[in-house]
């Protein structure tokens, strides 16, 4: 079965990078948050609004992940952040060893919280570890509320969900309370937010979260 | 390079399976459509609501790729397709010799028109030829209007796009022009529709069109 040895020294040779990523970010005193969900969820959206709100408290650094284009590294930037743009030229995930050079672009001395925002797949950048401290999973209304159950990988390696576009929540069948229960029974220790980046919804909690996350407390 | 060589042989194994797929479908007279897009753009509900349409008129069956669950294919059947579920129990894509297992278990005698049904992903389906006569790609209002540009490889080799959700237009940033621009660029021969599968806005036309490529005639 040579595919399936060849898929499995990657993967290891990935989490030998990721280790790498892991204590070199541990060493500058950065926390680092894996951003995924499938496309159109609103990552890009959810980071722009949570940099605006916290640019006065911490240093925040971006890592932004697209196969194609840098639009969403100019939003990010415009937001107010650090941020290195990778472009996977068709990849469909992050590896370690993008992570790796991008924090050679970066100023790692001035950055107390990194995010890394995934290509936009709820699939296989599951299985990649890119030495952050936390996954957060974000889905959206508009999407269906039976995601937790058919893409169950995800949530089970993510330790955050961010549930969005709560204001789209009239115009949709969405059972919010039926998309926790699914990711809990995966995944129990999963934490919840539920927001709206439109309006604002749920964004207190969310940053002053993310703030204790970053000084290490959470 | 041995992972690509490995890359390039599991591809051309595939394809060779796809040639094979399409050969029986084609001596049996079905016309198939591969149906791919993000997770919960709504490929489920525009096949329930097109087979719902379309049932009296010719005999369809559909080929549901999801990684866990059957809970759509349970959908389509009620909907009145002979339909048949691939759990891929991780894997973020179909392949041709998953098709290939699936067609045993259809009554393929008796049916005109073949939907397969991918997993919600943007990106890896697009690489995968099924032995399908079509590509169809799916998109969302909800989802961002800077898909194409942000996935531009599904969009290449797609021979129709569909717009769905345009009952939520009034509620979210989205510029459809935009859209088939984006599209139109890395696609000039793209067939686009616009639908909402909640209200039927733009089914009729995607049916009537339906109608003559199962014909043949388009």
């Amino acid at each position: 079965m040579p595919k399936i040895t060849i898929a499995q020294n990657i993967l290891a040779a990935n989490d030998t990078i990721a280790q790498e990523v892991q204590q070199s970010l541990a060493t500058h005193g950065i926390r680092t948050i894996n951003v995924m969900s499938s496309p159109g969820a609103g990552k890009t959206t959810l980071l722009e609004r949570t940099i605006a709100r916290l640019r006065g408290e911490m240093a925040i650094g971006v890592i932004e992940g697209d196969i194609e284009t840098s639009a969403d590294a100019e939003r990010i930037e415009t937001a107010g952040a650090e941020t290195v743009q990778i472009n996977t030229r068709g990849a469909c995930h992050l590896e370690a060893h993008m992570i790796r050079a991008a924090l050679k672009e970066l100023d790692i001395a001035h950055i107390n919280l990194l995010f890394i925002e995934n290509i936009g797949n709820l699939v296989c950048p599951s299985e990649w570890d890119l030495g952050e401290d936390l996954r957060a999973v974000v889905v959206s209304t508009t999407e269906g509320d039976d995601k937790p159950a058919k893409y169950p990988q995800m949530f089970a390696v993510s330790q955050v969900m961010i549930v969005n576009k709560l204001d789209l929540l009239p115009y949709v069948d969405y059972d919010v309370e039926k998309v926790k229960r699914q990711a809990l029974a995966i995944n129990p220790q999963l934490r919840i937010f539920q927001v709206s980046c439109r309006t604002g919804e749920g964004l207190d909690a969310w940053c002053e979260w993310l703030v204790t996350f970053a000084n290490g407390k959470s």
